[in-house]
């Protein structure tokens, strides 16, 4: 069997536009496709943080102006950013294995995850969607959707926040390894999959939330034994004492290292900090399990060890 | 090898609002995993005029509003509606197949349609998309965003309306051949299709159209060598003459006949008409194949011949 890579985009580095987004993964379909070639099997997941919330926010203001628009629900916004985001990768990637003469072809499969009801996330909304917004446009927002909340997301300005639990298992693995058994580069678990609570045997039933791409995509490489878990997202390297005079970027870290820097609170929560912490799941999972978290850009580089955070046992 | 079937469902049968699509969606579950039951490989299609419509619509009201809203154009909007219909459709087919005790799988698979550039339906929008509105309502839509055009329908009001180009070919169809081929029950060709011109090997780009679901299904069932070709939509069967006095519904028919009635214009253009010719490209693509229009809530029925039009040459 060929060694499996997961690799989770970032959806912060996929641009605000239709056009940026595709621009963005043209450029990067390079890098995919080149781990290909080098014998691995791939799965792609992607973050869908700016796209969700630009879907939640077209539906809530739509929704005012026009009542044959309805309201839509978190589960259906994320079932939408699936199909949006996949179509883009799956095009972008194509092209790129046909440039090269490589037969391979590239599915998106829509993916529900089951979290736990109990899961304490929900009581704390942390999750950041949409796009940032000065302090006075977010209280201008929550004025209208009370049911909106908006909090400070690292040094960058205001997000709409929404709770994120964690994944306990992915509805459509079956369908997935099949396809990843027959040469398929599979695009999986978009946006960390859409959030369902199990309510019985095959029952599934959406809830209000988005789950962590990063941790969702953690989940879906131990579950496919994956050697390699990439997070790629739109800085270089992970760094401690981020933005301050001492800032210093990480080659490689062990375990043990990231979980002391996670206490110490080194991380942004709702940034890089599920970043680490899904790294850590997935290095911790088995021995020579490997997670790299680089830019989107150097992705090339980090593959080679030259770029980006190396985390292991 | 097991007869397959494919079953087109129809948009504006799936309800408005995400309730009632998923409610619609879990009341016709029944009668697709009865098919299955019955020994048959079954791929759903379905149509999503509401629902793209509803999805352009809210970018449009929401970009208007709000510069955090990008434009979506319209390939996007049908990948949104492939994974927001698509995710309801698993959700309900997985819970009718447990509820059985039936250890099938389920997959929603994001499907690009290559249409040809030179189409002529690229001049003459003809497919409705949207909600239905009234003259003076469709009016002012049009005064606001001049590059919609809305055209009156069916009877029933003003929708928007797109090009409708025919399929040329479906860009996935190796990866819903594979599922297939290992059990799984397939979404794919939601909405018709995203649709795409070929501008080289394996470079698609998303073009501003809705490609009608009837044809994009029955290109996809002459594909997969398919026995069926069920077109499930809002009424029971087939009618000449429709809304008048000697209003006639038809059980059989031959492709002759249908071709006939089409020419005479019994059939509402952007409604029964493209049904109906879908279903004749069907039938007469090899003999012995079958193709029914019936309602969503008579499929069962239709399956044993006891409601609905059967097509065949």
């Amino acid at each position: 069997m060929a060694s499996r890579i997961v690799i989770a985009l970032g959806g912060n580095a996929l641009g605000n536009t239709p056009d940026e987004q595709q621009m963005k993964i043209d450029a990067v379909a390079e890098s995919l496709v080149g781990l290909i070639a080098q014998g691995y099997e791939i799965i792609i997941s992607h973050g869908n943080g700016p796209q969700v919330g630009t879907i939640n926010l077209a539906f809530s203001e739509g929704s005012e102006r026009n009542d044959k628009i309805p309201f839509m629900p978190m589960p259906e916004c994320t079932a939408m950013s699936q199909g949006y985001i996949g179509y883009h990768l799956q095009k972008g990637i194509l092209k790129e294995l046909r440039r090269r003469g490589m037969p391979w072809h590239v599915s998106t499969m829509i993916t529900q995850i089951e979290v736990d009801p109990e899961d304490n996330a929900f009581k704390n909304p942390t999750k950041p969607i949409g796009a940032y917004y000065t302090k006075e446009q977010a209280e201008t927002i929550m004025a209208q959707y009370p049911q909106k909340v908006f909090k400070e997301d690292a040094g960058r300005g205001y997000r709409q926040m929404v709770a994120s639990p964690k994944p306990v298992d992915i509805v459509e693995k079956d369908s997935i390894l099949n396809l990843l058994d027959n040469e398929f580069i599979v695009i999986a678990c978009g946006g960390g999959g859409i959030p369902v609570i199990r309510k019985g045997d095959g029952i599934y039933e959406g809830v209000d939330a988005v789950i962590d791409k990063d941790f969702a995509s953690s989940k879906l490489a131990e579950m496919i034994d994956a050697e390699y878990f990439f997070i790629l997202t739109a800085v270089d390297r992970v760094s401690i004492n981020w933005g301050k005079p001492d800032q210093k970027d990480i080659e490689k870290m062990t375990v043990t290292e990231a979980e002391k820097y996670c206490e110490e609170g080194h991380f942004a929560p709702g940034s890089m900090l599920p970043k680490v912490m899904a790294a850590i799941n997935f290095a911790k999972s088995k021995q020579g399990r490997k997670a790299v978290i680089a830019s989107l850009e150097k992705a090339p580089l980090a593959i080679q060890g030259l770029s980006g955070t190396e985390i292991s046992l």
